[in-house]
């Protein structure tokens, strides 16, 4: 059986999960009847000390969806040049909202404060499009899993406001980052707009995102998803191993990093390995020396039934997840030990 | 309990399908590694001789997507006006398109060849969008679950063919229509360009519409679905109950067609019932006498614990279901018939 | 030489209107430093009695702009079926501003406000598009030049009033409509959010329209216009023949408004001609006997010089003009008594 | 008076233009019945030998509807940072095309074939906006009236070629270029699927731009045209200006590029001037040292009524043109030398 360190995406549903899920009591969410859409939506914003929450299919449309809410079309958006929202949502900033991204050069996908002062375009300056939005994702995906300090947050919410900009939170991975930097949510309820968290990836539900903001741009955003084709029926089934995975999912978050630790470690001490990123999360990106190449290593590995990813110039990925157990964990470490020895 | 004959939109899962569910093999559809989905996809596809399908979150997703792959930003639709596309979608025609809808004047939902023909827009005329898209329903909401000729939308084909339209078909409810009118699926197939199918409503699924094309197509398809939100991860669990539902509750569709047709020809002799619009499916349209209104049969309604919907100015709408069994029946006949008696 | 009562816009600046540009001081309007395009803005909207004008290109980027200003993607406008803005604007609403059409049937282009009031969209049923903005045309082009009286104009602002709605007047042909009916165009600023008007057509200018609004909007406006590219540099010499057209052509449109009656008092005493609508301003619409077809009538007129347009199954549209003179008059009259005379 | 050096498009017409803009024959443009305009549309197409041309009202506009006819909603352009149609088209390429620019770090706004080779995306990999068109700028604004090397356009044809990508040239100032570097504008109609030449900036007419094509794109681009309102009526007074730059003011463009070299050379040499960027054409970008600033040296030269304007940071830009003449010229050199001398 194949071990798969590709992405975090691929875990399935455990047996008390399941169960959970599959002794939910269901209505029809479209009309608003569902009360275990209605319980996680609560939940998740109480959690962040946010006043409501909208349950979605996707991150994608959770994160497409605030970016809607707050721009206008002909507007721009700063994010950082790693943003998920600008590499990985097939355009749909431009094609959903008719707007434009300025990308900064940050470091593993953060930003800072200063960068985003000097991005936002002169509002009188009317042959350039109008800033009115600064997007931050944390942790950092194609930046390795890098976490933000709350003070840069903070800085760079200063940034917006006194340049009436709105300030989202792509928190695809914001679980990680609370539990790597001991964080407290409510501290980010009081810094964004908006902010999207997932279910599924680090937390194991099988699908599904909730989006987070006062409640008036909730009730606005209700309407944006039904647009999109996000209301969906009886998804309280989908709600409930949400629900699940927050009771009981989130804390062992740390043995997930643990492990891409562990990993990042052992590799920065093979041979055939140029450079490691820091690890600070679930995800590691490494680099292989230059007589090596990704696709070669991948197929390697594939040989002993472990997948993952490259990132294109020999640099590759690896990602820690729920259903990378420690058995799994001993086998990978050991596998990559022996690779290029005889 | 209430009996609730608002949509059918509101059942809920039997047991059966529950468990049917809840050992579906799943993966990540993203990845399109998710078995179910693959199984339901190419099932429903082979029902109407298309060449490929795709799983959506929502009936919306399916006919969103359809009509952005079929046109042009600027471009223009043909449908009834009473379409879902047009009223209940958001606006998303626009939104999602940026296309416009040229709206006919159909017989309770329904247009014909003729129709469609005339309300072509001169391709060389350019002060005048493009005509390139027409779309149909089947059974027609709006219009009381009316159902479509085998013959009128083969008439239609050969407008759209002669003047280089593509042919859409929403088909919500098309498992009402093809127990209903006794049709082949495949002649369906034969027919359309794109079809939109919905496991939810009188199938009873919690979630899910399959959309119908040939492979080339549905390869755009995926894009557009990624872009719009709609890529989900371990969606196994809702192909699952699409599966089910094919199997088990397509023919049982007949019972709700009987009742609603019962409800109607009690309605058609009581004084206080206008009218009632002819019954073919599962939806049910009357219009209450002047000196009543809708607000007021509604409350009524409710008192003795049913539910239904007012369509505005008198006219009222009941729609069976899946969940609506023989014993409610029962009573909800005798209730209406005793309504307006001391 | 052809007689050209195909449309108003074919008009050429006299001689009197060249000289008239040829001396305007003109600046960079991109940088607002033409002093004539700003005489001409400031002009028009004292004339309306609005705070400020822009000036365009055309009349459909003034409404396409306009339209923008008070909608989001996604929400509807209420215009009559025969709006220029849905019919001749190439599908811009929807390109555009990403909105869609409610249309009316109206009465020769003209709505009601109870058709109006009947038309909004409840705001909280999300599943429908957000009714914004209702637009009139005045006269209506393809009604066939009718006017509205002022208390219509009141009774609908009312009802957009009472339900938040913007309002947006296509004063395309508005100067017709004024003297038609003897309107103060002040009384037309007190109801409108925006007023396009056009500079060519009636008024005899090669090119250009104003749009009219209060000055947050006007500013707003320069942004949208800047983006569909309707900045243009030295463009005092248009705004200036648009000066000259104001205090020149406005009163000689009675001359229009007396030739198009006299047109069509001749056309309804003909054999050949079934019916001719009403006749307010500068268009005439009428309708030939089923014998003979559009075709063929503007067939052997073009053999006598004249050329008139086809509004398709039977109709004709014949419009006055500047460049229609005394002379060409009484020689179309003359052709016309006698065309089908042996 | 002053004299404004801010930009090229501020020159006003001579009396010789003035005096051919008003003897042009016109028509109306919209039916296609300007010959003048016909007759500006073939010749410019004839230049660079390709097969048709459109008149539009700005370059924005034609640049915007060339990306518009390229490009689907949700897709992707290359460029380099400094473009003109990402900077300063009001963020108009997602607004009216729906698309994101992928911005390349080229050099004084040049790019190169293995940059753009780099840049695009894997079109198998839906999760990332799929590229379809590359888009130069020659000569560049932003990056100081730069010029390519034909070499350079051919290998990055090359790559479009290979990559199925179309390619597009924002010629706002290509005279410059074709006049720098002594090149054959029929060697660039053979790379470029659509080019965009401005007759405003260097070659001194008022308005106007055309764009360049093969027949049918130039119908498609008509179109477009009508929908973003750039549907003119007797427009040939602004083409007949156009013809009359042709005929008259494209060699004369070595003397604006031999001006801007003078004074690049005295500012080299001034003790208050950091660096000066390399000088090719009418552009001249220079850095002021970090004592001074950008702001005041304007207004210094603003107080001797000399106009230049800023980039930023001590950046700032000189533009030479049709209306700054050699009297100017001297003056302004004089004046510099001075300028912060006692």
């Amino acid at each position: 059986m194949e071990i798969n360190l590709v992405s975090d995406t691929v875990t399935k549903p455990s047996p008390e999960m399941l169960q959970y899920m599959f002794r939910a009591v269901v209505g029809d969410d479209v009309y608003k009847q569902d009360p275990t859409v209605i319980e996680l939506e609560a939940r998740v914003a109480a959690m962040f000390g946010m006043e409501a929450g909208l349950f979605f299919p996707s991150g994608t449309m959770a994160n497409q969806t605030a970016i809607k809410l707050h721009t206008q079309p002909g507007e721009q958006l700063i994010a950082d040049k790693y943003a998920h929202v600008y590499n990985y949502e097939g355009g749909g900033v431009s094609f959903n909202s008719g707007v434009s991204c300025c990308l900064l050069d940050g470091n593993r996908g953060m930003i800072t404060a200063n960068q985003v002062a000097e991005a936002i375009n002169d509002p009188e300056f009317y042959h350039s499009p109008k800033t009115s939005l600064v997007c931050v994702e944390n942790t950092t995906n194609k930046g390795g899993g890098a976490c933000y300090d709350l003070e840069t947050l903070q800085q760079i919410k200063q940034v917006c406001d006194s340049n009436n900009l709105k300030f989202h939170l792509d928190g695809a991975r914001i679980w990680n980052a609370l539990v790597a930097k001991r964080q407290n949510p409510k501290e980010y309820g009081k810094l964004f707009d908006t902010i999207s968290v997932c279910l599924s990836k680090g937390l194991g539900a099988p699908i599904g995102s909730v989006l987070l903001a006062d409640k008036e741009t909730i009730h606005r955003a209700l309407r944006v998803r039904k647009i999109l084709g996000g209301g969906m029926r009886q998804v309280g089934y989908l709600a409930a191993a949400g629900i699940y995975a927050l009771e009981n999912n989130i804390m062992r978050l740390t043995e997930d990093h643990r492990r891409a630790k562990e990993l990042g470690l052992l590799l920065s001490r093979l041979p055939w390995v140029e450079s490691v990123e820091p690890v600070e999360t679930n995800i590691l990106i490494f680099k292989v020396i230059s007589s090596l190449n990704d696709a070669l290593l991948i197929e390697k590995l594939r040989q002993k039934n472990i997948a993952i990813s490259s990132l294109g110039k020999g640099k590759l990925r690896i990602v820690t997840h729920l259903d990378y157990r420690e058995v799994m964990h001993s086998y990978v470490l050991d596998t990559l030990q022996r690779l290029f020895l005889v």
